[in-house]
Protein backbone atom coordinates (compact mmCIF):
# COMPACT_ATOMS: atom_id res chain seq x y z
CA UNK A 1 0.00 0.00 0.00
CA UNK A 2 2.66 2.34 0.86
CA UNK A 3 4.68 0.93 -1.65
CA UNK A 4 2.17 2.25 -4.21
CA UNK A 5 2.66 5.74 -2.89
CA UNK A 6 6.73 5.56 -2.85
CA UNK A 7 5.89 4.23 -6.45
CA UNK A 8 3.62 6.87 -7.63
CA UNK A 9 6.43 9.67 -6.99
CA UNK A 10 9.16 7.56 -8.65
CA UNK A 11 9.64 7.90 -12.46
CA UNK A 12 10.67 4.60 -13.24
CA UNK A 13 10.17 2.37 -10.59
CA UNK A 14 12.87 -0.14 -11.47
CA UNK A 15 13.48 0.43 -15.31
CA UNK A 16 15.59 -2.32 -16.49
CA UNK A 17 18.59 -2.44 -14.18
CA UNK A 18 18.45 0.27 -12.34
CA UNK A 19 19.07 -1.97 -8.98
CA UNK A 20 20.23 1.23 -6.45
CA UNK A 21 18.73 3.65 -4.49
CA UNK A 22 15.46 2.55 -3.64
CA UNK A 23 14.79 1.36 -7.36
CA UNK A 24 11.69 -0.74 -6.49
CA UNK A 25 8.45 -0.72 -4.57
CA UNK A 26 9.59 -2.44 -1.61
CA UNK A 27 11.96 -2.12 1.39
CA UNK A 28 14.45 -4.78 0.35
CA UNK A 29 14.35 -3.34 -3.65
CA UNK A 30 17.10 -1.33 -3.44
CA UNK A 31 19.18 -4.49 -2.61
CA UNK A 32 17.53 -7.00 -5.13
CA UNK A 33 21.01 -8.08 -6.28
CA UNK A 34 22.56 -8.69 -3.42
CA UNK A 35 19.85 -10.21 -2.50
CA UNK A 36 19.63 -12.49 -5.69
CA UNK A 37 23.27 -13.08 -5.37
CA UNK A 38 22.62 -14.45 -1.83
CA UNK A 39 19.87 -16.87 -2.88
CA UNK A 40 21.79 -18.04 -5.77
CA UNK A 41 24.47 -18.92 -3.17
CA UNK A 42 22.20 -20.92 -1.19
CA UNK A 43 20.49 -22.45 -4.80
CA UNK A 44 23.87 -23.72 -5.20
CA UNK A 45 24.47 -25.12 -1.29
CA UNK A 46 21.24 -27.29 -1.97
CA UNK A 47 22.81 -28.45 -5.48
CA UNK A 48 25.54 -29.61 -3.56
CA UNK A 49 23.48 -31.27 -1.39
CA UNK A 50 22.06 -33.27 -4.12
CA UNK A 51 25.59 -34.03 -5.42
CA UNK A 52 26.40 -35.40 -1.62
CA UNK A 53 23.55 -37.52 -1.35
CA UNK A 54 24.17 -39.17 -5.03
CA UNK A 55 27.87 -39.50 -4.29
CA UNK A 56 27.07 -41.35 -0.77
CA UNK A 57 28.47 -38.40 1.28
CA UNK A 58 28.54 -39.53 5.07
CA UNK A 59 25.19 -38.84 6.38
CA UNK A 60 26.57 -36.75 8.87
CA UNK A 61 28.35 -34.36 6.84
CA UNK A 62 25.30 -33.92 4.81
CA UNK A 63 23.47 -32.68 7.64
CA UNK A 64 26.22 -30.17 8.65
CA UNK A 65 25.38 -28.85 4.88
CA UNK A 66 21.91 -28.62 5.69
CA UNK A 67 22.98 -26.74 8.85
CA UNK A 68 24.79 -24.34 6.65
CA UNK A 69 21.87 -23.64 4.35
CA UNK A 70 19.19 -23.17 6.94
CA UNK A 71 21.35 -20.71 8.44
CA UNK A 72 21.90 -18.98 4.70
CA UNK A 73 18.25 -18.94 4.66
CA UNK A 74 17.60 -17.48 7.60
CA UNK A 75 20.03 -15.05 7.72
CA UNK A 76 18.38 -13.71 4.00
CA UNK A 77 15.22 -13.63 5.95
CA UNK A 78 16.64 -11.98 8.49
CA UNK A 79 17.95 -9.33 6.63
CA UNK A 80 14.64 -9.08 4.27
CA UNK A 81 12.70 -8.70 7.59
CA UNK A 82 14.73 -5.91 8.75
CA UNK A 83 14.62 -3.56 5.43
CA UNK A 84 10.77 -4.58 6.02
CA UNK A 85 10.59 -2.85 9.41
CA UNK A 86 13.02 0.07 7.98
CA UNK A 87 10.71 0.82 4.93
CA UNK A 88 7.30 -0.88 4.86
CA UNK A 89 6.57 -1.25 8.64
CA UNK A 90 8.15 2.56 9.04
CA UNK A 91 5.88 4.30 6.34
CA UNK A 92 2.69 2.47 7.97
CA UNK A 93 3.70 3.94 11.20
CA UNK A 94 3.88 7.21 10.05
CA UNK A 95 0.57 6.70 8.84
CA UNK A 96 -0.19 5.63 12.20
CA UNK A 97 -3.87 3.86 12.60
CA UNK A 98 -5.20 0.38 12.04
CA UNK A 99 -2.97 0.24 8.78
CA UNK A 100 0.28 0.29 11.59
CA UNK A 101 -1.23 -2.39 13.84
CA UNK A 102 -1.93 -4.09 10.63
CA UNK A 103 1.48 -4.05 9.31
CA UNK A 104 3.14 -5.25 13.01
CA UNK A 105 0.83 -8.23 13.35
CA UNK A 106 1.37 -9.02 9.62
CA UNK A 107 5.40 -9.04 10.78
CA UNK A 108 5.41 -10.89 13.81
CA UNK A 109 2.92 -13.39 12.19
CA UNK A 110 6.23 -13.91 10.36
CA UNK A 111 8.75 -14.01 12.46
CA UNK A 112 6.64 -16.42 13.99
CA UNK A 113 6.47 -18.73 11.05
CA UNK A 114 10.47 -18.41 11.06
CA UNK A 115 10.72 -19.15 14.50
CA UNK A 116 8.83 -22.19 14.01
CA UNK A 117 10.47 -23.42 10.62
CA UNK B 1 35.82 -37.38 2.25
CA UNK B 2 36.80 -40.36 4.31
CA UNK B 3 33.35 -42.11 3.71
CA UNK B 4 34.13 -41.97 0.21
CA UNK B 5 37.87 -43.54 0.50
CA UNK B 6 36.06 -45.75 2.75
CA UNK B 7 33.83 -46.15 0.07
CA UNK B 8 36.15 -47.21 -2.16
CA UNK B 9 38.09 -50.00 -0.47
CA UNK B 10 34.57 -51.44 0.65
CA UNK B 11 33.45 -54.41 -1.56
CA UNK B 12 30.41 -55.22 0.64
CA UNK B 13 29.38 -52.40 2.37
CA UNK B 14 28.70 -54.50 5.31
CA UNK B 15 27.58 -57.84 4.32
CA UNK B 16 26.31 -59.69 7.65
CA UNK B 17 24.66 -56.90 9.53
CA UNK B 18 22.80 -55.81 6.76
CA UNK B 19 20.26 -54.22 8.12
CA UNK B 20 16.80 -54.35 5.51
CA UNK B 21 17.06 -53.75 2.11
CA UNK B 22 19.66 -50.60 1.93
CA UNK B 23 21.78 -50.88 -0.84
CA UNK B 24 24.48 -48.65 -0.89
CA UNK B 25 26.78 -47.73 1.86
CA UNK B 26 24.80 -45.25 4.13
CA UNK B 27 21.42 -45.39 6.23
CA UNK B 28 19.85 -43.25 3.27
CA UNK B 29 21.12 -45.42 0.24
CA UNK B 30 17.89 -47.08 -0.21
CA UNK B 31 15.79 -43.76 -0.42
CA UNK B 32 18.71 -42.13 -2.56
CA UNK B 33 16.28 -41.30 -5.42
CA UNK B 34 13.59 -39.97 -3.10
CA UNK B 35 16.24 -37.84 -1.04
CA UNK B 36 17.40 -36.01 -4.64
CA UNK B 37 14.08 -35.53 -5.57
CA UNK B 38 13.44 -33.42 -2.45
CA UNK B 39 16.22 -31.36 -2.71
CA UNK B 40 15.46 -30.61 -6.35
CA UNK B 41 12.11 -29.30 -5.07
CA UNK B 42 13.41 -27.58 -2.37
CA UNK B 43 16.42 -26.01 -5.12
CA UNK B 44 13.04 -24.69 -7.39
CA UNK B 45 11.83 -23.27 -4.17
CA UNK B 46 14.69 -21.12 -3.67
CA UNK B 47 15.08 -20.26 -7.75
CA UNK B 48 11.21 -19.30 -6.68
CA UNK B 49 12.44 -16.89 -4.27
CA UNK B 50 14.69 -15.68 -6.51
CA UNK B 51 12.13 -14.71 -9.04
CA UNK B 52 10.05 -13.49 -6.36
CA UNK B 53 12.67 -10.62 -5.33
CA UNK B 54 13.08 -10.20 -8.98
CA UNK B 55 9.55 -9.03 -9.46
CA UNK B 56 9.35 -6.93 -6.23
CA UNK B 57 6.88 -9.74 -4.46
CA UNK B 58 6.08 -8.15 -1.20
CA UNK B 59 8.71 -9.03 1.60
CA UNK B 60 6.05 -10.61 3.77
CA UNK B 61 5.30 -13.42 1.10
CA UNK B 62 8.82 -13.69 0.37
CA UNK B 63 9.52 -14.55 4.18
CA UNK B 64 6.51 -17.21 4.11
CA UNK B 65 8.34 -19.19 1.28
CA UNK B 66 11.56 -18.92 2.82
CA UNK B 67 10.23 -20.43 6.36
CA UNK B 68 8.65 -23.06 4.04
CA UNK B 69 11.95 -23.61 2.28
CA UNK B 70 14.01 -23.82 5.67
CA UNK B 71 11.18 -26.22 7.23
CA UNK B 72 11.52 -28.46 3.82
CA UNK B 73 15.01 -28.25 4.76
CA UNK B 74 14.33 -28.99 8.22
CA UNK B 75 12.51 -32.33 7.25
CA UNK B 76 15.23 -33.41 4.94
CA UNK B 77 17.75 -33.73 7.39
CA UNK B 78 15.58 -34.93 9.82
CA UNK B 79 14.63 -37.99 7.72
CA UNK B 80 18.35 -37.99 7.22
CA UNK B 81 18.78 -38.47 10.94
CA UNK B 82 16.32 -40.96 11.32
CA UNK B 83 17.68 -43.42 8.45
CA UNK B 84 21.35 -42.80 10.16
CA UNK B 85 20.43 -43.36 13.73
CA UNK B 86 18.75 -46.59 12.33
CA UNK B 87 21.71 -47.84 10.36
CA UNK B 88 24.97 -46.36 10.89
CA UNK B 89 24.73 -45.72 14.32
CA UNK B 90 23.00 -49.18 14.82
CA UNK B 91 25.66 -50.43 13.22
CA UNK B 92 28.14 -48.75 15.75
CA UNK B 93 26.45 -49.91 18.49
CA UNK B 94 26.50 -53.53 17.52
CA UNK B 95 30.14 -53.45 17.96
CA UNK B 96 29.56 -51.20 20.98
CA UNK B 97 32.31 -50.13 23.07
CA UNK B 98 34.42 -46.29 21.43
CA UNK B 99 32.79 -46.66 18.31
CA UNK B 100 29.30 -46.19 19.30
CA UNK B 101 30.03 -43.65 22.05
CA UNK B 102 31.63 -41.99 19.14
CA UNK B 103 28.59 -42.73 16.68
CA UNK B 104 26.67 -41.15 19.46
CA UNK B 105 28.11 -38.02 19.92
CA UNK B 106 28.50 -37.27 16.64
CA UNK B 107 25.07 -37.52 15.96
CA UNK B 108 24.30 -35.47 19.30
CA UNK B 109 26.94 -32.73 18.02
CA UNK B 110 24.59 -32.55 14.40
CA UNK B 111 21.44 -32.85 15.98
CA UNK B 112 23.05 -29.74 18.02
CA UNK B 113 24.08 -27.69 14.74
CA UNK B 114 20.22 -28.36 13.25
CA UNK B 115 18.90 -26.57 16.11
CA UNK B 116 20.80 -23.82 16.42
CA UNK B 117 20.43 -22.87 12.54
CA UNK C 1 2.45 -8.40 41.64
CA UNK C 2 2.30 -4.99 43.84
CA UNK C 3 4.73 -3.85 41.56
CA UNK C 4 1.70 -4.06 38.72
CA UNK C 5 -0.56 -2.70 41.43
CA UNK C 6 1.74 0.01 42.18
CA UNK C 7 1.76 0.98 37.85
CA UNK C 8 -1.58 1.54 37.75
CA UNK C 9 -1.29 4.15 40.67
CA UNK C 10 1.80 5.47 38.46
CA UNK C 11 1.23 9.63 37.37
CA UNK C 12 2.73 10.15 34.32
CA UNK C 13 5.26 8.02 32.76
CA UNK C 14 5.63 9.67 29.59
CA UNK C 15 3.42 12.28 29.38
CA UNK C 16 3.81 14.20 26.20
CA UNK C 17 4.87 10.54 24.42
CA UNK C 18 2.06 8.53 25.37
CA UNK C 19 1.10 6.24 22.25
CA UNK C 20 -2.21 5.09 22.76
CA UNK C 21 -3.57 2.83 26.48
CA UNK C 22 0.06 1.85 27.59
CA UNK C 23 0.41 2.65 31.24
CA UNK C 24 4.14 1.84 31.96
CA UNK C 25 7.40 3.10 30.39
CA UNK C 26 7.48 0.16 28.10
CA UNK C 27 5.19 -1.06 25.20
CA UNK C 28 4.59 -4.70 27.07
CA UNK C 29 3.95 -2.52 30.27
CA UNK C 30 0.15 -2.45 29.33
CA UNK C 31 0.03 -6.12 29.68
CA UNK C 32 2.44 -6.60 32.57
CA UNK C 33 -0.02 -8.23 34.62
CA UNK C 34 -0.50 -11.21 31.58
CA UNK C 35 3.10 -11.43 30.86
CA UNK C 36 4.10 -12.14 34.67
CA UNK C 37 1.11 -14.80 34.62
CA UNK C 38 2.02 -16.60 31.75
CA UNK C 39 5.76 -16.15 32.71
CA UNK C 40 4.55 -18.31 36.32
CA UNK C 41 3.20 -21.06 33.90
CA UNK C 42 6.57 -21.34 32.16
CA UNK C 43 8.45 -21.11 35.78
CA UNK C 44 5.28 -24.41 36.98
CA UNK C 45 6.96 -26.16 33.94
CA UNK C 46 10.29 -26.14 34.64
CA UNK C 47 9.62 -26.84 38.33
CA UNK C 48 7.63 -30.29 36.78
CA UNK C 49 10.35 -31.18 34.47
CA UNK C 50 12.42 -31.23 37.86
CA UNK C 51 9.82 -33.59 39.11
CA UNK C 52 9.95 -35.67 35.85
CA UNK C 53 13.77 -36.22 36.46
CA UNK C 54 13.73 -36.82 39.64
CA UNK C 55 10.79 -39.33 39.74
CA UNK C 56 12.58 -41.00 36.59
CA UNK C 57 10.27 -39.86 33.85
CA UNK C 58 11.02 -41.74 30.75
CA UNK C 59 13.25 -39.39 28.30
CA UNK C 60 11.04 -39.11 25.94
CA UNK C 61 7.92 -37.40 27.62
CA UNK C 62 10.67 -34.74 28.96
CA UNK C 63 11.97 -34.04 26.20
CA UNK C 64 8.05 -33.37 25.10
CA UNK C 65 7.85 -31.29 27.66
CA UNK C 66 10.56 -29.12 27.20
CA UNK C 67 9.40 -28.75 23.86
CA UNK C 68 6.40 -27.13 25.29
CA UNK C 69 8.34 -24.68 27.67
CA UNK C 70 10.71 -23.65 24.80
CA UNK C 71 7.46 -22.97 22.73
CA UNK C 72 5.88 -21.16 25.90
CA UNK C 73 8.56 -19.03 26.37
CA UNK C 74 9.11 -18.24 22.38
CA UNK C 75 5.72 -17.42 22.90
CA UNK C 76 5.92 -14.85 25.69
CA UNK C 77 9.26 -13.53 23.56
CA UNK C 78 6.77 -13.21 20.23
CA UNK C 79 3.86 -11.46 21.94
CA UNK C 80 7.36 -9.16 24.20
CA UNK C 81 8.71 -8.32 20.07
CA UNK C 82 4.98 -7.27 19.32
CA UNK C 83 4.67 -5.12 21.76
CA UNK C 84 7.91 -3.32 21.34
CA UNK C 85 7.33 -2.81 17.42
CA UNK C 86 4.00 -1.32 18.39
CA UNK C 87 5.10 1.09 20.83
CA UNK C 88 9.53 1.15 20.85
CA UNK C 89 9.77 0.63 17.90
CA UNK C 90 6.96 3.43 16.30
CA UNK C 91 8.00 5.83 19.15
CA UNK C 92 11.13 5.65 17.39
CA UNK C 93 10.13 6.16 13.91
CA UNK C 94 7.88 9.13 14.57
CA UNK C 95 11.02 10.71 15.86
CA UNK C 96 12.59 9.45 12.59
CA UNK C 97 16.71 9.32 11.53
CA UNK C 98 18.68 7.56 13.70
CA UNK C 99 16.86 6.27 16.45
CA UNK C 100 14.71 4.87 14.68
CA UNK C 101 17.19 3.23 12.35
CA UNK C 102 19.15 1.89 15.82
CA UNK C 103 15.59 0.42 17.29
CA UNK C 104 15.28 -1.48 14.01
CA UNK C 105 18.52 -2.83 14.30
CA UNK C 106 18.59 -3.88 18.03
CA UNK C 107 15.34 -5.36 17.22
CA UNK C 108 16.55 -7.55 14.24
CA UNK C 109 19.53 -8.61 16.18
CA UNK C 110 17.09 -9.58 19.32
CA UNK C 111 14.82 -11.41 16.22
CA UNK C 112 18.00 -13.22 15.42
CA UNK C 113 19.24 -14.11 19.05
CA UNK C 114 15.31 -15.83 19.14
CA UNK C 115 15.95 -17.60 15.89
CA UNK C 116 19.63 -18.89 16.68
CA UNK C 117 18.17 -19.96 20.23
CA UNK D 1 26.72 -50.61 27.87
CA UNK D 2 28.61 -52.65 30.75
CA UNK D 3 26.41 -49.85 33.22
CA UNK D 4 23.07 -51.01 31.78
CA UNK D 5 23.31 -54.72 32.03
CA UNK D 6 24.35 -54.21 35.55
CA UNK D 7 21.70 -51.93 35.78
CA UNK D 8 18.77 -55.30 34.92
CA UNK D 9 20.41 -57.11 38.22
CA UNK D 10 19.75 -54.43 40.22
CA UNK D 11 17.39 -55.11 43.23
CA UNK D 12 16.06 -51.21 43.90
CA UNK D 13 16.65 -48.97 41.22
CA UNK D 14 16.61 -45.64 42.85
CA UNK D 15 16.48 -46.54 46.49
CA UNK D 16 16.32 -43.26 49.01
CA UNK D 17 18.89 -40.51 47.02
CA UNK D 18 21.24 -42.66 45.59
CA UNK D 19 22.06 -40.14 42.56
CA UNK D 20 25.11 -41.73 41.32
CA UNK D 21 26.41 -44.75 39.14
CA UNK D 22 23.32 -45.42 36.97
CA UNK D 23 21.10 -44.92 40.40
CA UNK D 24 17.77 -45.17 38.18
CA UNK D 25 15.52 -46.86 35.29
CA UNK D 26 17.03 -44.52 32.42
CA UNK D 27 19.74 -43.49 30.27
CA UNK D 28 19.65 -40.24 32.36
CA UNK D 29 19.75 -41.81 36.16
CA UNK D 30 23.53 -41.27 36.90
CA UNK D 31 23.36 -37.69 35.49
CA UNK D 32 19.92 -36.77 37.68
CA UNK D 33 21.79 -34.21 40.03
CA UNK D 34 23.25 -32.43 37.05
CA UNK D 35 20.15 -32.12 35.42
CA UNK D 36 18.14 -31.29 38.70
CA UNK D 37 20.56 -28.71 39.62
CA UNK D 38 20.50 -27.22 35.29
CA UNK D 39 16.65 -26.85 35.81
CA UNK D 40 16.88 -25.30 39.05
CA UNK D 41 19.16 -22.80 37.07
CA UNK D 42 16.67 -22.43 34.39
CA UNK D 43 13.89 -21.95 36.72
CA UNK D 44 15.99 -18.97 38.47
CA UNK D 45 16.09 -17.92 34.63
CA UNK D 46 12.28 -17.75 34.25
CA UNK D 47 11.74 -16.83 37.85
CA UNK D 48 14.02 -13.20 36.76
CA UNK D 49 12.50 -12.61 33.89
CA UNK D 50 9.25 -11.84 35.98
CA UNK D 51 11.31 -9.52 38.02
CA UNK D 52 12.10 -8.06 34.84
CA UNK D 53 8.65 -7.12 33.50
CA UNK D 54 7.99 -6.37 36.95
CA UNK D 55 10.24 -4.02 37.41
CA UNK D 56 9.91 -2.32 33.26
CA UNK D 57 13.41 -3.57 32.00
CA UNK D 58 13.78 -2.88 28.74
CA UNK D 59 12.07 -5.03 26.37
CA UNK D 60 15.07 -5.90 24.20
CA UNK D 61 17.04 -7.21 27.36
CA UNK D 62 14.27 -9.25 28.49
CA UNK D 63 14.28 -10.98 24.85
CA UNK D 64 17.59 -11.55 24.77
CA UNK D 65 17.22 -13.54 28.44
CA UNK D 66 14.73 -15.52 26.76
CA UNK D 67 17.01 -16.59 24.27
CA UNK D 68 19.29 -17.38 27.08
CA UNK D 69 16.23 -19.34 28.66
CA UNK D 70 15.91 -21.23 25.40
CA UNK D 71 18.55 -21.72 25.11
CA UNK D 72 19.41 -23.51 28.27
CA UNK D 73 16.51 -25.98 27.86
CA UNK D 74 17.56 -26.71 24.34
CA UNK D 75 20.94 -27.96 25.68
CA UNK D 76 19.16 -29.82 28.63
CA UNK D 77 17.24 -31.44 26.51
CA UNK D 78 20.48 -32.59 24.05
CA UNK D 79 22.19 -33.76 27.07
CA UNK D 80 18.94 -36.27 28.14
CA UNK D 81 18.77 -36.90 24.25
CA UNK D 82 21.93 -38.17 23.97
CA UNK D 83 21.89 -40.46 26.87
CA UNK D 84 18.96 -41.68 25.56
CA UNK D 85 20.03 -42.11 22.52
CA UNK D 86 23.32 -43.71 24.31
CA UNK D 87 20.94 -45.77 26.68
CA UNK D 88 17.62 -46.67 25.93
CA UNK D 89 17.70 -46.73 22.07
CA UNK D 90 21.44 -48.59 22.44
CA UNK D 91 19.57 -51.13 24.24
CA UNK D 92 17.13 -51.27 21.96
CA UNK D 93 19.14 -51.90 19.16
CA UNK D 94 20.75 -54.67 20.87
CA UNK D 95 17.57 -56.82 21.21
CA UNK D 96 16.69 -55.12 17.96
CA UNK D 97 13.18 -55.92 15.37
CA UNK D 98 10.64 -53.47 15.98
CA UNK D 99 11.65 -52.83 19.10
CA UNK D 100 14.74 -50.95 17.96
CA UNK D 101 12.55 -49.20 14.69
CA UNK D 102 10.19 -48.00 17.68
CA UNK D 103 12.48 -46.31 19.67
CA UNK D 104 14.24 -44.48 16.44
CA UNK D 105 11.19 -43.36 15.13
CA UNK D 106 10.02 -42.12 19.10
CA UNK D 107 13.44 -40.18 19.15
CA UNK D 108 13.04 -38.65 16.10
CA UNK D 109 9.76 -37.55 16.23
CA UNK D 110 11.23 -36.14 19.35
CA UNK D 111 13.90 -34.26 17.79
CA UNK D 112 11.25 -32.75 15.59
CA UNK D 113 9.25 -31.55 18.15
CA UNK D 114 12.06 -29.83 19.56
CA UNK D 115 13.47 -28.40 16.32
CA UNK D 116 9.80 -26.92 15.50
CA UNK D 117 9.51 -25.20 19.05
Amino acid sequence: MDAVEALATEETPHAETTHSAHSGPHGYSARKDDHVKRLRRIEGQVRGLQRMVENDTYCIDILTQVSASTKALQSFALSLLEEHLRHCVADAMEKGGAEAEEKVAEATAAISRLLRS
